[in-house]
């Protein structure tokens, strides 16, 4: 049994497809029907979703010929080595080309099981089952899959869409409050990048995103599928919109790298980034001193940080800033806020409002 | 210097190229400079051609920023492995995602260099270098490439197409004569299935093609692009048609199989498998006699084998034959041939026949 909340259409010609969002859909047969053409299935999935969501995936796969992969959990299992695990079992269990993958987990499991369907007899079907919130408004949209190289993330990957996506609002009462605020920072980041309505409604509704009412989550979740989906496509005709959705990031690999990986979420680095990207935008008289406050205080009340880790310096920032891959040629770009709802990606603006930011932010 | 005998256009939308047949391609900067745009190359090749061609590709390359890897010779080292050295490389020089990577070499460093592109930072350009008869017939169409996994042949792999092909007739030179004709057998293949006209056009050019005239195998070359193309081109409309490109593969895979990988060049064990399917369709009463004699007398001159290992039985071909992976479901599919130049992929033909062509053709 489920709840549909919305069908959100991705419209990418004979590449198109559906995310399903509402309650209980990872474990409701008939999506799984609806969207998968051959016999064989193989899901997909980790260590630590597998006890909690395997078995009623595996019982809604009654009558395919079903196989499954538990990865172990963590990024830095999103290995080559990890990735010819997937192609092994998929071999041994003599899966054709007309096999279907189905990524259950969040987005280390939907890359890694996303680039194995994309490359496996060069390219099969997979359909993404994303269990976290931070998977789910992100990994739907965008069609990137891959994994990582020991001298880089993501450096090995491919373009490959999705079947269908099965965004299961139920699957996020399982997940912890960071994991979960780390989510909600992404969310709040498309509103303020390009949907200043969106952000509006953030506001009115972030008690109840808090208290992971479904319909609340699933409105949350189509409105920041549907931006990314809008900003990806305007990528197509102009070139680096695309980066909009960088927003916070130049800032956020600071003080992920500043803290060592791990320390910090990256969600979380993200959400303090872009509250210095907004002050930088007030400082530069774009963004208002009330739309600054209001974007560090949905951030706030996200469960998000609004200030970097005591620990980091100015000068600390601006060095680890200026090695972000980010930065073209010698100038440093940055996304910024002409308004909520309204940025841009520039490296014309001036360097002292920078170091105004950066004074006020790092200690 | 370098003459230019032919430029075919494979047209593929957004995604069409040339092919450029002719002697002395492979170290003319012309042809690099009209398609590469960026300005960062990696040229990948192995330890049999990189003292052969390496360096005269590299003084081509002049004004871009050059990097190389050498692979290991061999089938063997198609895997995964190797193709993390070199995404290793690529790393290490810093390579871009507007880098392009050059395949200097034959089908194998074709479809790792192909591949590496593919899946290098989600997709970069790259450019074949074919060196060997083979690959300038095979790998120049369809954009396959790949790498073997430890249980089956190029399961890992993807769809890539090239910014341009540069078949040098004079890196043939250098070809050892089974080789060679192991890339007449592919020859044969496209005029028996698709091309009367190039099939009486091989039977008149056979002699100068021995002596590797540039002129002849340039046309020869083209030729065979051009069928695969038409056959690869039908295919998105006629499902399986592709299948066609497999003429005496059934077969072949039996020898090859039956001899243990590695006696047998592919293009030999597939030219007695031609053979023997022209005999099972002369039997059917598709082709003439004289046909069947033209055929098998056109691959003995090409210095390929005719007959099978003295060792195989009828009956061990039928078994290594029903496993070959063409067969779907439990029935026998074959390429067979209706007249020359005129194929068919079927199911529908009489058990008995086949059996009178494996006792005419197994000890």
């Amino acid at each position: 049994m489920s709840t549909l909340n919305c069908e959100l259409k991705v419209d990418l010609g004979d590449r198109s497809y559906s995310i399903y969002i509402g309650e209980g859909l990872h474990s409701d047969a008939e999506y799984y029907r609806r969207c998968i053409k051959g016999g064989q299935v193989m899901v997909v999935t980790n260590e630590t979703i597998a006890p909690l969501y395997l078995e009623q995936t595996i019982a809604a796969l009654d009558g395919f010929d079903v196989a499954q992969v538990v990865l172990p959990d963590g990024e830095v299992y999103k290995t080559l080595d990890v990735l010819n695990a997937i192609y092994t079992v998929l071999l041994e269990k003599r899966f054709n080309r007309k096999c279907t993958l189905i990524a259950l987990g969040g987005g280390v499991v939907g890359d890694m099981a996303g680039f194995a369907a994309a490359t496996y007899q060069r390219g099969v079907a997979f359909v993404q089952v994303p269990t976290t919130l931070l998977s789910q408004v992100d990994s739907s949209v965008g069609g990137k899959t891959g994994v990582n190289h020991a001298l880089g993330k993501n450096m090995i990957g491919a373009f490959h869409q999705p079947l269908a996506v099965l965004a299961d609002t139920a699957t996020l009462k399982t997940l912890d409050d960071r994991q979960f605020s780390s989510g909600l920072a992404e969310i709040i980041k498309y509103g303020l990048i390009a949907d200043a309505d969106f952000f509006v409604w953030l506001e009115a509704h972030m008690d109840a995103l808090l208290e992971r009412d479904a319909c609340s989550l699933a409105t949350a979740i189509e409105r920041s599928c549907r931006c990314k989906a809008g900003v990806v496509a305007a990528d197509e005709k102009e070139a680096g919109q695309r980066a909009l959705l960088n927003l916070g990031h130049t800032f956020g690999h600071a003080i992920e790298t500043g803290m060592g990986y791990g320390e910090w979420l990256h969600g979380e680095a993200v959400a303090t980034g872009m509250c210095m990207a907004a002050d930088l935008s007030h400082r530069l008289g774009w963004l208002t001193t009330s739309e600054l406050e209001r974007t560090c205080q949905l951030i706030k009340r996200a469960g998000l940080p609004v200030t970097p880790p005591a620990a980091m310096s100015p000068e600390q920032f601006l060095a680890l800033m200026a090695v972000d891959k980010k930065v073209l040629g010698n100038n440093l770009r940055l996304v910024l806020l002409k308004a909520i709802g309204r940025s841009l990606v520039t490296e014309d603006f001036d360097l002292a409002k920078l170091n105004e930011t950066l004074a006020e932010y790092g200690r």
